[in-house]
């Protein structure tokens, strides 16, 4: 199954909602709107809203009930890139062929702005499911859960420290790419479900998928930054390796990584094709996320 | 009637709860518990809590039913100082006369200590209510409104502008300390009458009180700054005029300004004895606050 068309209706839906379900940018105070929405629009993937949506549609909801679900996740993964591209922490000057946030405003704007994506997530979804406090709740909770210092900010902070050790081990970089990458991944996956009201073994189905989905994403970032040329890479290779940081490729070799990756992969399908219903678009999806040259 | 004596009570009941509501120094990774913790248990009046426990009280709620709604409102608080405290906003290297978190730790430290605290209130908020996931929703809601990009952070955003322009209003000024001040102290009283189960006309009660009570504080911190000694205030006084800072004072003059406190007072007390329930702690906590020499 090519995943492409249902990708593309996806992603338009989501946009879509984007835009319905974020202030305007004439919201007073101005400035801090207009850089939320300039994040918030700068394309990307949009991974995390269409697992979200595809993972709904799969367990039997409309897609269209997972989107304020999927716009949360949106913001605070937007917020989690302004936040990790300021001068304290990677201090990158572009994002997506476009100056970040800090260098398009300034750092005070950008930090500030960071934090309100954070906080709207939590305001969409208490706001968009008021009249299902039930459902609202479970989504909150595992959103935050997610986001949180254990997980999305845990990954974070052990990579920042990570940087300036010499002696990160396996453990250390699957515990940084287990928190930093798999945890909004398994949220992701995980919202959908909850939206369609789906039973906890599914729940775990689809929370072991978007781990294996987390892991198997980073794995094949590694690979790329060693392999790749900058033409198809869009952003300059060999980075990690001038930068002397720990990778997959840097800790178990070229071709160890790749077996990796493919085991990640196949792992995500195998729990992606337990859950009850339609998964071809799903598991087409993460197949081609591991296939990707870019 | 005196408050000191409930209200270190109610300190002494929130600083066990805080203990217990947020993750141990040693949890992974242990640099980002311990910027959390070492903020968090900087001390200060811990208005917010207090608040919160007193107007579930006045309500008819034991006041512990509270104490996650009291957490969750001080990490909130905090988070918010953390990030003030950063070079690109107020570069402060000091807060309650120790080192702020990014000089204690580093800045990369306290960004994360602050996003995490941040969601943390998300975390426990939903964690704490599970059984009732109607009041954590209502909680979470009036949380995340008061912290977001129209308020906490909207004022903050003014601010920071406001610093840059000669041509403050009164009614700028207003906004900024409306949502920069007001709004938490809003949710304070809300979230206790909320635990509480408080009907409308409370809450909206409660939330007048709130508005008056933060306009108030944030004009007596004018006065005392155009007018204590150091020794008194505890820190450098004169700082805004020196920063050429629009405050009450620089606007409205000193006696006008001295008026609006006492009026913003008045309005909080008579908001606050309009709730039924025995509201004299509260009452008497809100004029101390305006006598305040410090």
């Amino acid at each position: 199954m090519d995943p492409a068309p249902l990708l593309a209706r996806h992603v338009a839906r989501f946009e879509a909602a984007l835009d319905r379900l974020t202030p305007p940018a004439d919201t007073r105070p101005e400035r801090l709107h207009r850089a939320m929405r300039y994040s918030l629009e700068a394309g990307g993937k949009r991974l995390r809203p269409v697992l979200c949506l595809a993972a709904a549609e799969l367990c039997g909801a409309a897609p269209e009930d997972a989107l304020p679900a999927a716009v949360a996740l949106e913001c605070v993964h937007t917020y989690s890139l302004i936040h990790d591209d300021l001068p304290c922490l990677d201090n990158d000057d572009l994002r997506r062929g476009r100056p970040t946030v800090h260098r398009a405003f300034d750092e005070a704007t950008a930090l500030l702005a960071g934090d309100a994506l954070l906080t709207h997530a939590f305001v969409l979804l208490s706001t968009a499911h008021a009249d299902r406090p039930g459902l609202a709740h479970a989504l909150i909770r595992e959103l935050a859960d997610a986001a949180g210092s254990r997980r999305l900010i845990g990954g974070q902070m052990e990579d920042v420290l990570a940087e300036k050790r010499a002696d990160v081990t396996a453990a250390d970089l699957e515990f940084i790419h287990r928190n930093k990458t798999a945890a909004m991944l398994e949220a992701s996956l995980v919202m959908g479900g909850l939206v369609a009201g789906t039973p906890e073994p599914t729940l775990t189905a689809l929370r072991r998928a978007g781990e294996h989905l987390g892991l198997c994403f980073q794995i094949v970032d590694d690979v790329l930054d060693a392999t790749a040329d900058q033409a198809t890479l869009g952003k300059t290779p060999g980075k990690d390796a001038r930068a002397g940081k720990a990778t997959y490729v840097s800790l178990h070799g070229l071709e160890t990584a790749r077996r990796l990756a493919a085991e990640q992969t196949e792992a995500a399908v195998r729990e992606l094709a337990a859950v009850p219903g339609d998964s071809a678009f799903l598991r087409a999806l993460v197949a081609s996320l591991a296939r990707r040259d870019r």
